[in-house]
């Protein structure tokens, strides 16, 4: 990952004309264009997007749910949480792209989850989508005692889109034998000078815990398998989407901003007028 | 792992006179029993020796090359490092009862060994087992170089026995998905208030890093694999063993303080007499 890749973000396009036979006039693609409404590519710089992308499905979710955020929660929780049947789940940022998927992911495959996110709202979308619980981080009165109310028996796994004191609480609250996905650290990025943090050691080594970091580019020779997976929980309705949509590219600076403050509830998606 | 084992430690000792049949006078066997020259047992707390035991090893590497901290060097180094032909490994307190034998272990397997310990004796000491690399972390004047020159390309595994700022150190020098084992933590043990270190989240995203701790009672169905191959090394001079002894107990209390200070090479070990 390459940091410029982060302004520049990914853009889903219609090809208007071609004179590439791999990318016919009408094909939907992932492209690295930047923000720009037209744009010409020799097709190297294209995805395409899943085959047979059912037209009630929209393309938008080749950003989100069935792109690089939807494969994030499912190879983090699948291989870097070991994620299994009957084992409880805490998400951080769950209402977020990925933290939203992780969670339902967790739920199909047999999961018990437990979700903390940033504002009521959010929280009861988090119901909505199947959470067992889920609580705003921001109110409640003690972080601990809410992970200790929605579950006194502990986590087998904790994927963590957040860092910080977070991170330091939920440490204490593995099973053990616990996996913590170190997938993002939101409340980290700011800092000027790094924070700091307990030595995880003895809790790392009482507990036999699992701290794995990871980014989704680990699974590229995996990525079909992700997106048909993802694809097909769509279509059956067992994933459900939730897009923070912004329209026009002149609103890209405060919707980038608004994401970093957690305004948004599932992808934030940027629309070209 | 009960705190109270760290002062009662383990024995050797020889069954005197027996009225039960599975330990026939004569036997040796590890115990439970404290530091006493002679106790009483229903057997209940003793665990016999490996059979076949060949009478030209010493019965006391029971405690050490052929019992737990053999058995914590090969299971942490196979099944949390996950150590493979050709990797570079990387322990600290390499000279200690553990990390001599994570050294020589990951040699049989064919990995490069990088060693670091608290004086020029140890670091003599590691040439001569086998180390491919060893300096001493008092006299080096930065860490960072010295693991740089040590292995320039950086290190695939990391076995941490000593935790603190040669953790924060040794983070930064781990090739793309490295594992690092965290075994102990010498180094913060003695701390009344917890120390702190930067969050590891950054580095362990970026390089998809893995941090696990353990106990070697994890494995407690496999000890005998263990201790098999560990006698197997042994009787064929693949590993080396070394015995810090001190004779008598009146001497314990000294021992144990000078183990934790770094005075020892290899395991510590204490002789009634």
């Amino acid at each position: 990952m390459k940091e410029g890749d982060i302004m520049i973000g990914a853009q889903v396009g219609r090809v208007l004309k071609s004179k590439n036979s791999a990318f016919a006039a009408g094909t939907f693609a992932l492209s690295d264009a930047g923000w720009s409404t037209h744009s010409i590519s020799s097709g190297k710089d294209l995805t395409p997007l899943l085959a047979n992308w059912p037209a009630h499905i929209p393309k938008s979710l080749a950003l989100g749910t069935i792109g690089m955020p939807g494969l994030t929660a499912y190879f983090g929780l699948l291989e870097i949480c070991c994620a299994k049947k009957g084992e409880t789940v805490l998400v951080n940022g769950a209402a977020g792209a990925v933290g939203s998927l992780v969670g339902q992911i967790a739920k199909i495959i047999g999961c018990k989850v437990v979700g903390s996110a940033g504002s009521d709202e959010k929280v009861k979308y988090l119901k909505t989508i199947g959470f067992d619980e889920a609580f705003n981080y921001k109110t409640v009165s003690s972080l601990e005692e809410a992970l200790k109310r929605a579950s006194p028996e502990g986590y087998d796994c904790f994927f963590d889109n957040v860092g910080g004191e977070f991170t330091d609480v939920a440490l204490h609250q593995m099973k053990k034998y616990g996996r913590i996905a170190l997938c993002g650290a939101i409340s980290l990025y700011n800092d000027s000078v790094p924070r700091k943090a307990p030595y995880v050691h003895v809790p790392l080594i009482m507990q036999g815990l699992r701290m794995e970091g990871f980014t989704v580019q680990r699974w590229l020779n995996r990525y079909n398998e992700g997106l048909e997976k993802l694809m097909q929980w769509v279509i059956q309705g067992k994933l459900k989407y939730h897009e923070h949509i912004t329209k026009g590219f002149d609103n890209m600076p405060s919707a980038f901003i608004g994401m970093l403050k957690g305004d948004n509830i599932g992808k934030a998606i940027i629309t070209a007028k």
